[in-house]
């Protein structure tokens, strides 16, 4: 009798960690994957794109089908919906009532959209935009022609939607609750954000809270009510960011942690479950910088990046013991946005305080290569770094084109543990067509290294 | 009396350290400066760009004129050239027997092209490309209107300036001793530039070594001498790198590196000369990865980086104690050539086994973007790691548009003396428009990984 490893959930990380196991476990163990959608193995950050109409349909952002993984040996169960973990009786309950049992159970039920309990939030025309499906709903709603596009929210894929709607031609707003937009980047590069918005013809509506929905009496949408009054809408797109869906997990008595993660150690096994692993945007992922579980809604790892830490952990799940600790995220994320590149990698001006810091913070402006070299493009670099340690904390980029990937620098760096000294004796490469003598991430080091001086 | 520090050699290292010292001295000390030529703080990195057309003149080159520098209060004394250091009388005696006293002396004396001793090389028509009067006398000679160009020697420079001479339209031919061009990559990356070169027009005549110049009558080169073959040339590039100028500092007993190299400290300050400090090209540079000082001939620290360590000798300089201790360079290198991307960092194959490592070498290609977006170019990265510790040891690029700056997550992780592991858990940047979901090093790394355990 062979064991039988069960995957509760179909993208990503749950079907990375199928096919992984799938490959080196003998025939005789079983491979079950749960999944009650109809897809498997998708780019949920692809969307925009192809409401945009730069990728032509859901196909193309599909990584592997259903079939691929059946005809890999898994046993692919679609439409079939996970209800209940029992972890004593080692079964998981599906949808329908039958139980599943389970020698090594994986969780990877990833992450849902936030829908706040507005009034008028279950009215036709309000979508989101999580899955294939949410994407493929949003399309064909625009196709019916609506006037006035509504975005409530304005995190990187609220920003993405918005642009693909003006893109196409539908006037687009977008409400937003601070005074900026994208809240992942400061105050200070938010204001070049929705000067960008601005000139790319998106209206914002920023310092607006969304108190509901005004529904027509078809139950359609027709405006967004807000604390500074209604705002007209044919067709509204929650971005209000995604939230761990930990339920299942939750009332099968797994640990959770501050903002609704799984709780798990360095090899994603669940904290008090030996039988149990979780992986992807249900779990709650360590920082690096602060060694904390991440209490940011707006920071989750990428969706498709669930495979990334659950190689640490397949070894496990085969009874081996693992090469791999998966060491937690620096929170790095970038988009493009209207003519600008922006991205952002480790803590905020907020969180650095929250976490015990003392977080200074420069700002300088320097071009992505050398300033002779024909039209130079202007990036501004955002850094912050601990005053007693030295430490970088963290760093944000909003520019032109061939800005936004240098982030990468101090992604490595925080990975590091480095200080902001070792970020300027860094020998990163140089040549006019590339970038001035200093790197951008090094000109913001020395602007730092002089304000830790002064 | 106030103190006074003089400095031999007036391009970027030199010059930052003047401007720095200069700042933070008292009126009262003196800041000396002695260039034997007419420029400063220049970017000799700039002039393929310059010969190609694409910056408009040297003046572009230029980062702060003389009369910038003697603004500031630099004594600068253009002209002059430093003959001989006498370190127990604290002097530096100049063209013409003056003497010029010093309390601290900085040297900053750069490189020269090497210029192999020849028949022929002498002759008219052959030329360097090291200072912006290389640069002028090289765009005389072409607008000469010269048929045939042949550059010797296929480092970056050297394809730099084949790749301007093509583009303004000369028959250019590129010899190179070695079987493929550029050696600061692996032969496997070599031949993709090899191939790029033919595409481009240029004639590539690999495996010939140059034996002499044939002159004709006048003294004008008209053919290249090689043991393969005369190849034709009415004008001729030496493209064979460079090497530290030190001549003056070994005359006055300071010592040097395997490579002619002056040898300093951490903070740049010569082996047993308290009084006198090195930095730019003319220091024999410690290679973080090794900790040895470098024997390659072609990976100098770029001229213009040269106030980089410098920032740790200033406060020595002034007589403080220094903050920033200079850990020496990882190699990293970049340059654009032809339809081609292409950068280095670390060790190679050869110069890994060389250090006492046990080097393997992997080599993916990938996409610069997510493959469902719109033309997405192709890359090859090529890694090296240590069989034996997992050290990361060296990366390189061979690409398209967008793919070469990938290389400073390589060279920043070889500064923290990352495992490939490490770098396989790094967060780096993702979003379709920028890589997939796996950065470029990180597929390399995922590779070398599965190549370790294999």
């Amino acid at each position: 009798m062979g064991r039988r490893v069960v995957i509760i959930g179909g993208d990503a990380a749950g079907m990375t960690a199928a096919s992984a196991v799938r490959r080196r476990l003998p025939d005789a163990d079983e491979v079950i994957v749960l999944e009650r959608g109809h897809r498997t193995s998708y780019s949920a950050c692809g969307i925009p794109y192809w409401v945009a109409g730069e990728v032509e349909s859901a196909d193309a952002l599909v990584a592997r089908t259903p079939e691929q993984h059946i005809q890999n040996g898994i046993d692919l169960r679609l439409g079939v919906e996970a209800t209940a973990i029992n972890p004593k009786a080692q079964t998981v309950t599906v949808h329908g009532g039958e139980t599943v049992s389970y020698d090594r159970l994986v969780i990877a039920t990833g992450a849902e959209p936030i829908r706040p309990n507005l009034p008028g939030i279950s009215g036709d025309g309000i979508y989101g935009v999580q899955s294939l499906d949410d994407g493929q709903a949003l399309i064909d709603g625009l196709a019916d022609g609506p006037r006035r596009i509504v975005v409530v929210g304005s995190g990187y894929i609220g920003l993405e939607i918005a642009e693909a709607c003006v893109t196409r031609g539908f006037d687009t707003t977008v409400i937003e609750r601070a005074d900026t937009p994208l809240r992942i980047v400061e105050t200070e590069l938010g204001e070049q954000i929705a000067d960008a918005m601005r000139a790319g013809g998106i209206h914002l509506r920023a310092g607006a809270s969304v108190t509901g929905f005004e529904l027509d009496p078809s139950g359609c949408v027709v405006a967004v009510k807000t604390d500074a009054g209604p705002v007209p809408a044919d067709l509204v797109v929650l971005g209000l960011g995604v939230t761990a869906r930990s339920g299942l997990a939750a009332d099968a008595g797994l640990p959770r942690g501050p903002k609704g993660g799984i709780v798990v150690d360095e090899h994603q096994r669940v904290e008090g479950f030996p039988q149990i692993w979780a992986a992807g945007d249900c779990v709650a992922t360590r920082i690096r910088v602060t060694g904390e579980p991440s209490t940011c809604r707006w920071a989750p790892t990428p969706t498709s990046r669930g495979w990334w830490p659950a190689t640490a952990s397949w070894p496990q799940l085969l009874g081996e013991e693992p090469q791999l600790s998966f060491p937690g995220v620096v929170q790095t994320a970038i988009t493009k946005f209207c003519s600008l590149e922006i991205s952002r990698t480790g803590l905020g001006r907020e969180q650095a305080v929250e976490a015990g810091f003392d977080p200074v913070v420069v700002s300088i402006e320097t071009t992505n290569f050398a300033g002779y070299m024909p039209s130079p493009g202007t990036m501004t670099v955002l850094m912050i770094a601990d005053r007693t340690s030295r430490r970088l904390l963290g760093a944000q980029i909003v520019g032109a084109e061939d800005s936004a990937l240098r982030i990468d620098v101090a992604g490595t760096a925080l990975a590091a543990a480095m200080t902001v000294d070792d970020v300027v004796m860094l020998d990163l490469a140089y040549a006019p067509p590339f970038s001035s003598v200093w790197s951008p991430i090094q000109v913001a080091a020395r602007a730092m290294v002089k304000a830790l001086a002064g």
